[in-house]
């Protein structure tokens, strides 16, 4: 480089990103994730689905099929909705849930999270005012900064999302003369919150967006892995105009194929494959055959259902040693699906500040802070039970209440939590 | 849905979409190529990579071979930057160009496109101003309007982009007030032009963009895919804090895997990785690993040789089938590479009315039109001779000379072609 005039010698372009890039920062507690990594430590911080329960000889099986089937078409370029045979295969897996589409109204991504962007690309100006639940999925908050939305957080109870506090903020937001165009929700076993919205609750909520003129996203990862018996209907099931429904394979089949997908009104589903083959061209032919495959050949359900009781048993052996070591004072909710509980710490905790500390004490989470937009979520915390064994669970827990009770000592000491 | 103020009944959402989704149009020659598609059709539209050159029994054994090392990591969320081990393999398959780098620098995207998506989301605000030649990648051209830049087209010479034209844009984009923040180049073997930028040219283009503070993005997916013994120095071999590069596995291995990469400064590394996260989470970890244990186990230099010779031989075929049966007045550019010849009509004709004329005639190709974001190309088409077999191309080539001799009829009589 010879001269550069706005940039500087650390970053010659700094002068010249997008504005959109100043909202794309390095996580503050990536560095320390990068410890957390190590396996001495007993992570309860990711939300990484336990894909060793995935049969490897059937998967190969599956793999093998499609290549002597048709290796061709599987790595070749494929079509920006993406292929016709997998998009009628999602339908089947639509159907416990009781949501219904026509095959083309389906648009497969690299991911749900490519889904959740394109919406948000397709939909959003800068400024614009997405509300999301309090605390809401680290990951959408990432795409909705990406895109310079106004992220608005709206309260919980134990029902879910807050309809009287969803009025509140639509009306807050139209008395800044500003509208509400999004509603990004996780109704069924909440990322963080491990809380389902009950059927009454959703159709509350889909009667004010429908009376505000609000989009919804509804976001669907865990929708089968339910440890109650209950298969909770998506609000997209009722109300197809008004809802986006975002599903995933990772959490059901495997992370590492990336392949999700989006129900979405025809009219916007016309400007999702546009938006995904201008990002991406087409989703993988190859991993969408194999999910495929997969599905057409393999009793699915029953990996399903592996999965979910290997989840429910951890669900079951964190809520046990949560009640068993943790200290007076810490509350949790109980979730009947998915991944993640969602504890509150007692006055003068502050979880973002106690991280280190449990790191150095061998076990991780993620402070409430990463699932908020506005610095709320410092007495908050994130437990996962999804891939660490039971008894790492309960080491986990102990280490983690260990913890706790010396930042208690310690707020009863000098009136501050150590970090 | 009830009511709607702002909606219609074929849009309810119509008011709603971002500004840059005004941009996201479906292709008016979209419904003719699923016509096109039609087996009896000779396509020399498309730009599919000869997949079937790949030996697919060597292909399955690397992915059980994956399956077998580490299946619990290839079906796992991985990194956003992308699996380690493939970044240290991607400098292995830019040797030959001479192009250096540290793993480091690295960011593995879902297809390069993804890499150019990422670029421009972490680089443009909308209105900012990108150069491209004239034509320019059809798929670049929809990421460039999806964020609403401001595209200008730069002549090209025989030697490709014209330096002069170049320097004359800037100032003409300065006397506006503005400023130019990329140039968007593929030196090599361009798509759809055909041309290669001697080493001198780039070295005068790099000199312009040092003097103007533009950033360039060298596109360089054909990089090995030459026929004449000569493997291009990029530009970002000689000047890596001005140049962000991009590669691609679509033509050499598969496309169907929906693997690419950048090589980015450090700075705007940092924000592609933050842009990739945000964007998919990660590249799937079962591609990458794929395509990194076919490069660490297999003769990938040899197969590189299959399918350039392939694509010679279909090269030549081209060009003796142009030489034997276009009409007089008709030029095309000679590729040493790569997978396109780009076709000049005489005055008078018309590539995208003849479009649908060629189509009845069992024959497609792509109207100039497409790579152009301004409406010039009209007297220009784009030849693809990488996928149809040679007996194919001289009767696709066959096709055309007939259908053009019809127009030059029908301009002879009316003065204007038909469709």
């Amino acid at each position: 480089m010879t001269n550069n005039a706005n940039g500087s010698r650390l970053d010659p372009w700094v002068q010249a990103y997008a504005s959109r890039a100043t909202s794309m920062r390095a996580s503050e507690i990536r560095a320390l994730f990068a410890v957390a990594s190590r396996p001495e430590v007993v992570s309860l911080a990711g939300g990484m689905p336990f894909v060793e329960a995935l049969d490897v000889e059937m998967f190969r099986g599956v793999v093998n099929s499609v290549l002597t089937k048709d290796s061709k078409t599987a790595l070749q370029y494929g079509a920006g909705q993406g292929h016709v045979s997998l998009r009628e295969s999602v339908l089947e897996v639509m159907r416990p849930t009781g949501m219904t589409a026509h095959p083309d109204d389906i648009v497969i991504t690299a991911g749900s999270q490519m889904a959740i962007d394109l919406i948000v690309r397709v939909m959003c100006n800068p400024g614009d005012v997405i509300l999301v639940e309090s605390p809401s999925y680290v990951g959408a908050l990432g795409v909705f900064r990406a895109y310079e939305a106004d992220i608005r957080h709206v309260a919980m109870d134990e029902d879910g999302l807050n309809p009287t506090a969803m009025r509140e903020m639509i009306a807050k937001v139209k008395a800044e003369g500003k509208q509400v165009k999004l509603l990004y929700t996780i109704p069924s076993f909440h990322n963080p919150a491990g809380i389902t919205q009950p059927q009454q609750r959703r159709s509350e909520i889909v009667a004010i967006a429908e009376q505000e003129n609000v989009l919804i996203i509804e976001d669907d990862p865990y929708a089968l892995l339910s440890f109650d018996g209950v298969i909770h209907r998506p609000m997209a099931a009722n109300e197809k105009e008004r809802v986006v429904y975002c599903g995933s394979f990772s959490k059901i089949i495997s992370a590492g194929l990336r392949i999700g997908w989006a129900v979405a009104p025809h009219a916007l589903r016309e400007k999702l494959v546009l938006a995904n083959e201008a990002a991406t061209l087409c989703p993988s032919n190859f991993t969408q055959m194999i999910v495929d495959e997969y599905l057409r050949t393999q009793d699915w359900l029953a990996q399903v259902a592996t999965f979910r009781d290997i989840y429910k048993l951890r669900r079951d052996t964190l809520l046990s040693a949560l009640d068993d070591h943790m200290p007076a004072g810490v509350k949790w909710t109980v979730p009947t699906g998915g991944f993640y509980s969602w504890l509150t710490l007692p006055p003068g905790f502050d979880a973002t500040a106690m991280l280190p500390r449990a790191v150095t004490h061998l076990v991780a989470y993620v402070p409430g802070t990463g699932f908020f937009a506005d610095g709320q979520g410092r007495s908050n915390l994130r437990l996962s039970f999804c891939y660490p064994p039971p008894e790492r669970i309960v080491e986990g827990v102990k280490r983690l209440a260990n913890v706790m009770s010396e930042e208690a000592e310690l707020l009863k000491t000098f009136g501050v939590g150590g970090n």
